[in-house]
């Protein structure tokens, strides 16, 4: 893999999360202004905690195109609203490989920063997944990824597997790709056969909890 | 202008702000330490996100006086709380001239750690609008400013005129009063003439989305 | 009071936290994954947010067991759920001491980054009182201790109690046990007596305010 192709994924994961704030924006008829913030939270929300958490200044004030991309995914909703629909699949395929990206990003940054592999797949998992928790908090609904779906967890599988050959190997770029096709694989198998992480149902009422706050 | 002045403009804002937070706690109900918490989120929160983000030591925990005036913000909205409705017009004022200054305030000092005019503005604009965002978090309401009226626009178009004036003039005072006064007029002509941010307005069903977390 | 049991009040406090974070996503049906993640928000999410704002290294990035321990907090609840209801007095006993500690540890830390006693005093009402909020904040709820209880009130009375035992001596575990034993005594009192913070009642109608952005 070359830098160049890393780039195009960063990009089109970039978009893809940055379209899945805007259209949910979009839904609680937020306004241009809202819907750009949503859709960068969602974008860039995930590597910012993370870096935040890791003391780095955050990825995106030193390169600017992160604030482009996601101003001109705005451009791409509010012109061609209609015809996105049809693109479900492909926003699927995008925010997917994206996703594994994200995952091995914060991974690799994590070990790079000192810190040892249950931090960086901790990380990985913030990088990848807490953008669409803030795009949630952002849009006042509970946060879809707690509810549903496998996307926090395909994000931790695919750290356990980079750090499952990480023992085995010295290959980064082994690790890499394992980690990444592991976290695609699991996406695409968790949609096609309705996959899901089991509910804890409930089993109090909150209403008697008065001395639990 | 002297520093006495830009002090009583902080102190102004802050206290409009932080009423803002309080009076719709008030709405929601909350108990004195949940409106002081609301109102100081609104008051510093902005600050506080951008001083994370630049790696600088949050503003307010130099100086006792921002958590002393949310205090003193409670207390006025707990003893005069009738007479505040009549000041409306009023507290926009205050809330509008501070608001011009946070902007001026997240420019100069992302200019100051160094990162370039476009960090700025986002941080300028970070400064005035994401406390407003983080009340309506903490009182689980949808962001008012990403759905009605032009605040964080306010705040951009500022910061666009502030690196407008710099590529002109070497002027630091001209640059910071022709963005506060962006900021101003952009407000109360907003207000007066009704303006807004274009709603982007919702195209598909989120019911249908499983697949876009 | 020797380290052990410093600990071992350090992990049950951690244990109550979680739980009644992934109780409450129970209560939402939300799945394993976004109970862990409630829980995790509940555990540390306080302590977090004041190594953020001291500028140190998250506490639970430098020791696994924080992650770990709120893993068992959730095999617990998924395996006892019907007994754990029982518990609820016990609950509250390891909650209550929990907050105890960690509106300690708070202080103690800020000044050892040296910051002064008003921002220490903060930091331990934040240690102690944020994670609730974040965990609310997760689910899509009002934040609770900000509508009932004394929660937050009882880690800044903690809090004022070892500033002034800090005037008075120089006996560090006179100040940190003071400061605990208020905490835990107002919180029990006010369970007991049905304490409350007085309600800042609504006076206006927010519906009207489309001015205070």
């Amino acid at each position: 893999m070359n830098d160049l192709f890393l780039l195009i994924i960063e990009i089109v994961g970039t978009v893809a999360f940055a379209i899945s704030g805007i259209r949910l924006a979009a839904a609680k008829s937020f306004d241009w202004f809202g819907a750009y913030m949503v859709g960068l939270a969602t974008a860039i929300g995930g590597g910012t905690v993370r870096d935040l958490l890791l003391g780095a200044t955050p990825f995106w004030m030193l390169n600017g195109w992160y604030l482009g991309v996601t101003g001109l995914s705005l451009l791409t909703v509010i012109l061609l609203k209609r015809y996105l629909v049809k693109l479900d699949q492909t926003m699927f395929i995008f925010d997917t490989v994206g996703l594994a990206l994200f995952v091995v990003i914060g991974i690799q940054k994590s070990l790079i920063y000192g810190f040892p592999m249950w931090v960086a797949i901790f990380m990985g998992t913030t990088t990848g997944a807490l953008g669409g928790v803030l795009r949630d908090i952002f849009i006042n609904e509970e946060p879809l990824i707690f509810r549903k779906d496998i996307y926090g967890t395909a994000c931790i599988a695919g750290g356990l597997v980079y750090w499952g050959i990480s023992l085995a190997s010295d290959s980064v770029i082994l690790e890499q790709s394992a980690c990444g096709i592991t976290v695609i694989a699991l996406r695409i198998l968790a949609v096609k056969y309705n996959w899901s992480i089991p509910i804890l149902h409930n089993y109090y009422s909150p209403e008697n909890d008065n001395k639990q706050p």
